[in-house]
């Protein structure tokens, strides 16, 4: 188990960036960051000339190995995905001209049901965990199926290869296909806590695999079914994903199912499933109504403009939940959302504000500096991580990822190994070097990346 | 010269696709494409069982080297960029928060200035160059920068790697910054001319390299600059090409700098430039009125989204466009666009229509073989090549590339050499196959590219 490995202390060095507000991106070219045998940062030295200085400065460090970023290289916190459905990766890329309810019926039904199978799901969530490691993405909020044998397989999927998740498996008892759904309220019940105990009993401190409780979302569940869940969650102290407003006619359809609701939100504050431990994924047709009460009950927002560009369900307007209060992650979801790649869902949110901009005021634009923190610290608020990874503080864990960028020779051509689409040219500052990986890098550029301080992708 | 290289005839095998109009995508999975000594397709046959018939029912083919797509890879048309700026590729992924008039004049004209330096331009362009062959561009309308001799360099490259160019030397002579401008509208003249003579003297078939009348845009060219440019190109027969309507505040500016005119498309007209063999970028906020002028004109449209995204230029109102009958390709725009791949522009050509769609009607929407289109046949029709490349039809030249997908073993890894981040599972028909790499697919999968023929990239 990559988790458990022993390791040494080891120090990074040379330039370091991340987030410390979402306005403000760190970089610190001549760093020194000290980790500790239980993977936590011991120390941060800065302005560092002589790499022994540091090393006689603190006790115990005289044998860490050193690791050097690079001249154009750089430290950066691993990504946080707070919302995908790894059980949809082999439809990555297939979607067409469908929007959510048709999309679910073409696409998404038929394969989720198939990882009913050992084998398929072993490879399927294999690959989509080899994916999102490369990807630089250190934790995961992951979906799987109704299935309690293969959501199991995926949580230990995740605890071997050492990514930190939440794993989920997904309830529904009405509205789905005759194959594929829960048989009653009680199964839905059942069967999510016999993942929850399973996924507690092979990580009993939770540290890299926690279960999350995972209705679907409103259409696909009775409001008794709702309400158990919200039920089993207090009692068993478990966190909540789910979906919400994420396109139009979704709105109107859970108006019309559960007519008695003042609000999408309603229906889940009702089950008692809005809590500061729920993460909701899409928030884009919201009424300011309902995002007072998200806030009050300290609801967390998974973003995902990706899917939402990609399903045509609109614009989340992000600059108004951020000034509203509310705490902010992106989601890749996949696969209304075309790739498992956190660094593509900030260019993807970046497009998402501009669009809004065009349509309402400048501010909406999100920076490279702010679709940064979400995607890192604003990510670990959500899904309850906060002050522990997301960001190179003492005391938090050496969650990262080594970001190396190609130089251009003189003549033209590229080198280095790790020499994807970006091109150096020489003048660039670090700020510089950071946009280029933002706009034109992919996981080419994540040479290494760390949870705990374990390895856990190498390129 | 790549160009000029002798080739001897070769069979392409297996799976072809190419649009055969906007809305059509035609995938053969047993197909055989012959293509002879001049780099011309001879024919085309679909539903071999047996390559060995092929070669008998044609006189001559004995020899010819056989070409396999392999078993998820097929052959695609080259794609054709109609717009970029190779002088600008340094500043790739850094534009911040700007816009327009503020990227100009922080970003472009300084890095612009800088490529009077024959050595940087040699670095600069051939980089470049390597770049767009390398996403499968075997067609590409260039801009350069006002300084004639490595204008002509750029043209020298192209023609040494064997990609078709238009290559043009920009002309400005207002409001522009002292260190970066034409002297008079004598000199743009003259200027322009000697690239035209130059370029047209390297390559007097014109079959790789030709010159492009290209003022910068309104805002930059007096009213005598832009006639005399016209006047120009009349003289001698060139293409022209520069930008039109691509934010808001430009069109006003346009608006009180000639405010004899009726429109920033009058303007143009005006002076001679709305020609059949012109080509302008942008087109995001034209009026009816302007929109009938370009059309009667014959001009033909550049589309080029993810610089309008980046920039927050606007969303050109694309399915308008073609309904109304006009032309439209595909460009870059790098580096108001942020990646010199035209795949990466066929995704964002979706995500500009599906915002399109999201603030008018469904209708609005491109699909995935429309996003094709642009980047392969209309593409061809933008820059003058209708009916020579973008496709695959006997009497069309071999423009391609061979596109490979990695495979997902059982246990979820990847194997193959050109496994980039498309993941096929096996289930996959080849409609999906063709959708996962426009989705999730980059340079990676793109394993040779070919021009006229002749083996132009290869990964």
């Amino acid at each position: 188990m990559a988790a458990s490995v022993p390791i040494g202390k080891t120090i990074y060095c040379g330039t370091f960036a991340h987030c410390r507000s979402l306005s403000e991106l760190d970089i610190c070219a001549k760093g020194a960051i000290g980790v500790d045998e239980a993977g936590v940062i011991a120390f941060i030295e800065r302005e560092v000339e002589e790499i022994e200085d540091v090393i006689k400065k603190y006790d115990g460090w005289n044998d860490a190995e050193v690791l050097q970023s690079g001249e154009s290289g750089f430290f950066f916190p691993g990504f946080i995905d707070t919302h995908t459905h790894a059980s949809q990766h082999p439809n990555t890329g297939l979607f067409g001209k469908t929007t959510l309810l048709s999309w679910l019926e073409t696409y998404t039904f038929p394969m989720e049901s198939s990882l009913s199978s050992l084998s398929k799901a072993a490879t399927v969530y294999s690959n989509f965990v080899s994916r999102t490691l490369s990807h630089g993405t250190t934790t995961c909020a992951y979906y799987a199926t109704i299935h309690v044998p293969t959501t199991n397989l995926l949580a230990d999927i995740c605890l071997k290869r050492g990514q930190r998740a939440l794993v989920g498996r997904v309830c529904m008892n009405m509205m789905s296909p005759e194959y594929y759904r829960d048989a009653s309220v009680s199964d839905a019940v059942k069967d999510s806590k016999a993942s929850i105990d399973y996924i507690r009993s092979i990580d009993p401190s939770g540290d890299i695999v926690k279960p999350i409780i995972t209705p679907r979302f409103a259409p696909s569940c009775t409001a008794e079914c709702l309400a158990g869940l919200g039920q089993l969650a207090k009692e068993t102290g478990t966190s909540i994903q789910t979906h919400i407003s994420e396109n139009k006619p979704e709105v109107q359809l859970v108006r019309e199912l559960f007519p008695e609701s003042k609000s999408y939100t309603d229906v889940y504050d009702t089950a008692g499933l809005l809590t500061p431990k729920t993460i909701l994924a899409h928030a884009v047709h919201l009424s300011a109504e309902e995002v007072q009460t998200l806030k009050q009950s300290g609801t967390k927002i998974s973003h995902c403009p990706a899917s939402n560009t990609a399903l045509t369900s609109g614009c989340a307007p992000v600059r108004q939940l951020l000034d509203v209060g509310l705490t902010v992650g992106l989601g890749t979801d996949v696969s209304g959302g075309f790739s498992p790649s956190i660094l593509e869902e900030c260019r993807q949110a970046i497009w998402v504000s501009r669009f809004v901009a065009m349509n309402t005021a400048d501010d909406a634009k999100l920076s490279t500096e702010e679709v940064l923190y979400l995607a890192t610290r604003g990510g670990a608020q959500v899904v309850g991580l906060d002050g522990k990874v997301g960001g190179f503080d003492v005391g938090m864990e050496w969650d990262a990822q080594h970001i190396c960028l190609g130089a251009v020779k003189e003549g033209g051509e590229q080198e280095g190994r790790f020499a994807g689409n970006v091109d150096l040219f020489g003048f660039e500052t670090a700020e510089d070097r950071v946009n280029k990986w933002v706009y034109s890098g992919d996981d080419r550029n994540t040479k290494s990346v760390w949870v705990r301080g374990r390895l856990v992708h190498r390129r």
